[in-house]
């Protein structure tokens, strides 16, 4: 989840009833064998509560932080035992230009294929804003919630990937075999955007493997606590970050370092250079790109997705959203399905931040020789991250402003997976079938790498699954509950076995 | 000296050859009385040597720093205790409200009265990036210089301060009395632009006491390494310093704190908002001032400013002032002598920080809040701060950016003295004399609160003096000569005994 916002903030009540008519269901299909199987797991799953609790306090306990290149080779290794120890064979290290990934398969002879998506990083973090040490995993009571882990990866994503692997240990220990075959690929640098993710979903023996399955699914911790609704997204826009930055030393005027600013009078800024050039990528409300031809690719929203969006505009609250970002009111003054539509259908440009000379309390008389903007765009299908940055690249070049550089530092494509697949079927109808009331939602405006899957050469559909809660990705406290005192929500257990139901279903799926 | 650059990087080469004609030298007065006076009054500042050393140091020892409020009560007293150890009578703390001020009178019943600037405050330090603890004032050998104090506010202000008071010492060492009585004015607070130093000027008694005076000087010790070359500005630019503050809260539109950019296809960004107003405030260049109406009250340069910026251009080297910038080009590919007039004559509006969002390194997916640029604005005469204030806000309105803050945090008028006063006519005497190329400049770039002196109700002549040098104002590692290495320098003693010849010049001026 390198940059998907919590869903709670863009679903706010999204899930308060589901898009599925209730009548649908008792149409579940309930094979008495299916029923005793689930029986078994989930005696098998509970009684395995203290090792699988166990197995994600520990692997907090070793962050891997692409970011600071911290134990990435021994997060690797870490992934690779805990991948064996589930039941996967062949389990391998993938070298990348960057860090490792981690590939294994789990055959058992089953008709279907699905592949699981992990990732071993945890963002980085400062001790000092916890409430307890980050890497201790401390449980703790957390009132309304029930009892949580505290810890960096809890939610993102080691609690409900640890959630996933107990579902594995729970139908071994039941006696069981996993009614789909698996295949795991797993990176160590999504939170620095998946650098070279596409380097390991391309190995020959992974994309073969990946060849066979129904889609992939990446496991999910973001059940609503106010009525444990979930969304699933049938795709996502894609992001590019990048840094524009004006420097004396590129312009060739203005100074190279900060100067004392009295020297503005006859020396050139490139922080006003920045700014010029800044004012030339949006319209003068700041709100839409204004770069030649940035829309030439962009894929108006189609009439069933605007069909869900209406029907989720209908269920959602738009005073809750409002309030969940402390936003008075829409760009435009769009009504709410508008402004829903504007935020599904429509590519930014955003200003994430500034930074140039001076940038502490007060003032400090400086004519500074750097100004950095940190930019990062949104993509809309069927835009493309390459083409995006070629554009804007030749608009500033066409004003005259080739000195201002784009140092991308990462971003993918958007994503977009089938309505009607046999993965976002499966996970419908086993939300369905689990009482989660469920969200069918065209697109995220938050961006995950999920076109390294759903574009060739991997060509599949892929999505978030899974029940379960916590929250705090990228922040302090970040949490996972394992034992829900709200019963709308799961905790471990229901949230591994809702990743036995989904197998289940996939397996049977038509 | 809150804003002024160094005099080095501001008139790099420009005192290699003085504005004098040589064969002047020898026609200034020679009085018998005053030879034999300086002859006995340099025998006691020698012997007085280690004394004056060690009231740099004991001075240094004692930081006060308005910026954080330390010391300043402890500052003032302190201060007022070294004015009477000098001789000055009637000692008082003048109370403002910010930090109080010292005022003193040293009354020989001479024909002549002039006024002395002291400020006792420092700039902020981080001893961690110093050589030495910046408290220690430790004496160090600094190749090419020879020994120098080391220390917070060696050169800014405490050393060429001391070095005054120094000559005070020396002078009553030798048995004799200053050739003119003296005012001495202190406040607490220059290093933050000078709040509340009008209400000390304006005092009754104090402006009465000013009121008699010549001018005024600030002690100074900025004599260049490369020739012993000193300059004589005619005035300063005045400054104004603020913040230009988008934000949610005050927009109405847009976040009130950072959320997650992916709702910028939603939601109004205040940091695009903010880049919309900064383009509007200068030409497409980022070199002139737009704001309507912003020239009307400049004074273009006067034909004898043009002849004395001339003569400087053609003494100045414009490869070493490029060089000590580390600018390639001014702006518009101006020739030499006309980026000196446009350094003297431009009112500018300049860039000094922007901070917006995320600062830190690499991206963070957000859509900030707030965004700031810090903004320093020069004026020249006629134009003052709060007009040209009143005019940005104007500016900004008139174009719908009413929710766009300007927070001034300081800043004064610009300021002049006239070329034909007795202090001015002095001090180029007195150089002369000592041996120290001037060179004549009619307007400082940068700016000192000069302006509380030369305008009503003080409208004293103003102006920096002294031999001697010290470097690194505002940065670690400041310094101040003691015992100087280069010829063409001046230590300790010789800076305090060209404070003393300045008093015979102003004594005996016409």
């Amino acid at each position: 989840m390198s940059d998907a916002p919590s869903r709670r903030t863009l679903m706010t009540g999204a899930a308060a009833a589901t898009l599925l008519a209730p009548g649908l269901a008792g149409a579940a299909a309930k094979a008495p064998a299916r029923d005793a199987d689930m029986a078994a797991i989930r005696k098998a799953a509970e009684a395995g509560y203290d090792a699988s609790v166990k197995r994600i306090q520990d692997w907090i306990a070793l962050p891997s932080i692409a970011a600071e290149n911290r134990d990435m080779d021994k997060g690797a290794d870490y992934m690779a035992a805990l991948a064996r120890d589930a039941g996967f064979t062949g389990v391998e290290k993938i070298a990348t230009d960057g860090a490792p990934g981690v590939f294994g398969v789990l055959d058992v002879g089953a008709r279907r294929w699905l592949a699981i998506y992990f990732m071993y990083d945890v963002k980085q973090y400062d001790p000092a804003e916890w409430s307890s040490p980050p890497l201790e995993a401390r449980i703790v009571d957390k009132p309304g919630f029930g009892k949580v882990i505290v810890g960096r990866g809890a939610v993102n994503q080691k609690g409900p990937q640890a959630s996933f692997l107990a579902a594995l240990h729970a139908i071994r220990a039941a006696g069981k075999k996993p009614p789909v075959n698996l295949v795991l690929v797993c990176e160590g640098e999504e939170e620095i955007g998946s650098p070279h993710f596409r380097q390991i979903v391309t190995r020959p023996n992974v994309l073969a493997a990946l060849k066979t399955c129904e889609g992939v699914i990446i496991p999910a911790g973001w059940q609503s606590p106010s009525n444990g609704g979930v969304s699933v997204n049938l795709g996502a826009k894609g992001v590019v970050e990048f840094e524009l930055v004006a420097s004396g030393e590129k312009w060739g005027r203005g100074p190279k370092t900060d100067i004392h600013s009295s020297e503005k009078a006859r020396v050139d800024s490139p922080a006003w250079r920045l700014v010029q050039a800044l004012t030339t990528l949006v319209t003068p409300d700041g709100n839409t790109p204004a770069v030649d031809g940035y829309f030439e690719k962009v894929r108006p929203l189609t009439a069933r997705e605007k069909e869900l969006i209406a029907l989720a505009a209908q269920r959602m609250t738009e005073a809750d959203a409002k309030k969940a970002l402390g936003v008075d009111r829409w760009i435009d003054d769009l009504p709410w399905e508008k402004a829903l539509e504007r935020l599904a259908s429509q590519p930014t440009i955003n200003i994430e931040g500034l930074v140039s000379g001076y940038t502490g309390p007060g003032g400090k008389t400086v004519l500074p020789g750097r100004a950095v903007a940190k930019i990062d765009l949104r993509l809309v299908p069927n835009m493309t991250m390459d083409d995006a940055v070629a554009k804007i690249r030749a608009h500033l070049d066409k004003r005259g402003f080739n000195d201002v550089e784009i140092k991308v530092s990462g971003g993918y494509d958007p994503t977009e997976t089938p309505e009607d697949s046999r993965l976002i079927r499966a996970q419908l109808a086993s939300y369905k079938r689990l009482g989660a009331p469920a969200t069918l939602y065209p697109r995220l405006a938050g961006s995950w790498p999920g076109t390294v899957f759903t574009s060739p050469p991997v060509s599949l559909p892929a999505g978030q699954f899974g029940l379960g809660h916590g929250s705090g990705a990228h922040a302090p406290n970040e949490y996972y509950v394992i034992e829900s005192s709200n019963p709308k929500v799961q905790g471990l257990v229901g949230g591994t076995m809702s990743y036995v139901d989904l197998m289940y279903e996939i397996a049977k799926a038509k």
